[in-house]
């Protein structure tokens, strides 16, 4: 018996959000149903909704950073309780039997459709199309469900499950601790989650930006300094000065310039996502050994670390909370990077939407 | 006292080499003056000499694959004695100060003009423009000068101090070792020495080429295989196949294609430099996490613990033996890619040359 619950969903890439009513799967043996609390909006919500990154299985609900509380629990559950605090992020689950997943990074299990499962707009292990946190309920395989530490109040910690562990997990892979000197490049969604986790590491982080306007707000975050990358000879004063850049940057930017304020040895990971290629001179990676490398989210065992870590630290997302009706509105606002820093979805206003219909 | 000997020289780009004289500055409290047997011909000696990489200092000799005999020490010299089997790479001194020097890699010695000296065409601790290897002795801060083992012998040698040292600091640094599954692009002058150190410490190598025509040479030199990244469908057969890629090629190449052979968390190196920036997509890094890295020779230290790994497991450049007067002809066939795999100037050939004059 499937349980009907309250979604909001687009029926193609022009249509406004609209409330609708979707069918979870009744809770199986390793099923966790939760009572979502908050969804926060992911640019890649946009990207994958507005068609930008392919077509979309319509009608869908997007949403990949969910937080809220276990109603129900199946038989062979033991892991999660009714009334447990819990999220979830962007994967509901994977083949379990890959090396990836077997070494707890099932962000790149390899096997493959209705193996991998996105948590939304991605072929279920069913056969049917997932979709995501943009609702009041979700029924997701108990492996995929992660413990939210009461020192985190829902609506700061649903974007960790997406921009936290992003962030998080190249900062924890390449070592960035104690006096690591760390620049962010774009303090967005993820650039206001690197700054936090990476200060928390006990970094020296410096925020670089078009201009100082965010000076005030970087430093709130725990960045040291912010430095204008339009001043003069920007890049042959700092030429050298970090160990560390986390690019979150999905736009075109002049990659060897920037790989050349990195020491030698010096790493960049990118987690931002252009949608063009990015011409990089060799010299620039050879000069110095730089490194260039990508992260994508993390696997599940990191996911939970990293919650633990903003717990232990007091990390969330800054936040501006809207009610589903909101929605279109703040995709714009998201686009213009008019947020600080994400918006996130307060589910109880589903409770007095109206126009709920099947689609 | 200056000490003249013979060079070989062009006055210009475009000028035939020819023999000239040139001054060797008197042996200094810690120079070596060395007696060159052998000097290999490097790509790079070409790129310079043609005015490829900028304004050329003329007239200039060059060359950085330097080996010989000791034939005198300054007072202060002890790691170094008359008689000694011995060799010079691209540097011939370093500030000895910067982080990168007392680090051991005085390849990214940030001392500047007069301190990091280049072999040839770089300017020296006096002012004057160093003069390379193509000559048949060369005066050398004795802290640049490597140890060659019995077991190598000076024209297998000679390569070892550029395209030896530029292959193995890769592979020693990421950690390439027992059933690591390397893949090595270009089989050229660094290419041969990649495949031959990367069998040496244990890993299992392939070597991806257009075609199959270098099979039997590359599995000489230790490959287990050569593919033909022609065959179709190359790229999703062989997804994820390869730990590190070593990527010696200077030319365009479909880089995301590459990165995608790589396993998770896989590693390409480049330490060749193609003239144009190479398009990247930030995708092909995310997914799996991907590095991609540069590597520029290496360090004092290092190199010496190249030639003595070399000398452990019999390796050694494959080269072909020119005199002086078979230079021009053989830089030609150098770009033509026509020679397995570098060439060596016996320098005894300067003896009967005639036409030495001081230019």
């Amino acid at each position: 018996m499937t349980i009907t619950v309250k979604a909001l969903q687009k029926t193609g890439p022009e249509e406004p959000f609209r409330v609708t009513e979707i069918e979870r799967r009744d809770v199986g043996p390793r099923d966790v149903l939760i009572d979502i609390r908050a969804a926060g909006i992911c640019h890649s919500d946009i990207h994958t909704i507005r068609n930008e990154w392919g077509e979309a299985h319509f009608p869908l609900a997007v949403g990949h950073e969910i937080a809220g509380i276990v109603e129900a629990v199946g038989s062979e559950v033991s892991d999660h309780a009714v009334g447990d605090r819990v999220g979830v992020g962007c994967l509901v689950n994977s083949c379990g039997e890959c090396t990836a997943c077997t070494d707890g990074e099932e962000q790149d299990c390899t096997g493959g459709k209705g193996k991998k499962v996105g948590t939304y707009n991605s072929v279920d292990v069913d056969g049917s199309v997932t979709q995501g946190g943009y609702a009041q309920k979700v029924v997701v395989d108990d492996r995929f469900v992660l413990r939210i530490p009461d020192a985190l109040d829902f609506d700061r910690a649903a974007p960790l499950l997406c921009a936290g562990i992003t962030t998080y997990a190249p900062i924890a892979r390449w070592g960035v601790g104690e006096g690591t000197k760390v620049a962010v490049l774009g303090l967005g969604g993820l650039g206001h989650m690197g700054v936090q986790i990476a200060a928390a590491k006990g970094a020296d982080v410096t925020v670089l930006s078009r201009s100082l306007k965010k000076e005030e707000t970087a430093l709130k975050l725990g960045a040291s300094r912010v430095l204008a990358t339009t001043e003069e000879d920007f890049f042959r004063t700092h030429r050298g000065a970090f160990d560390f850049i986390l690019n979150t940057i999905s736009a075109d930017i002049p990659l060897d310039k920037y790989l050349g304020l990195l020491r030698r040895r010096g790493v960049m990971a990118v987690v931002g996502l252009p949608p063009e290629k990015q011409p990089v001179g060799f010299g620039a990676l050879i000069s110095g050994g730089k490194v260039l490398t990508g992260s994508n989210i993390g696997g599940i065992r990191e996911t939970q670390e990293m919650l633990d870590f903003c717990a232990e630290h007091g990390l969330g997302s800054w936040i501006e909370k809207i009610g589903v009706d909101d929605v279109d509105a703040a995709y714009d606002r998201v686009v213009e990077g008019d947020v600080l820093f994400r918006f996130v979805i307060d589910t109880s206003t589903f409770d007095s939407a109206e126009g709920a219909e099947k689609v």
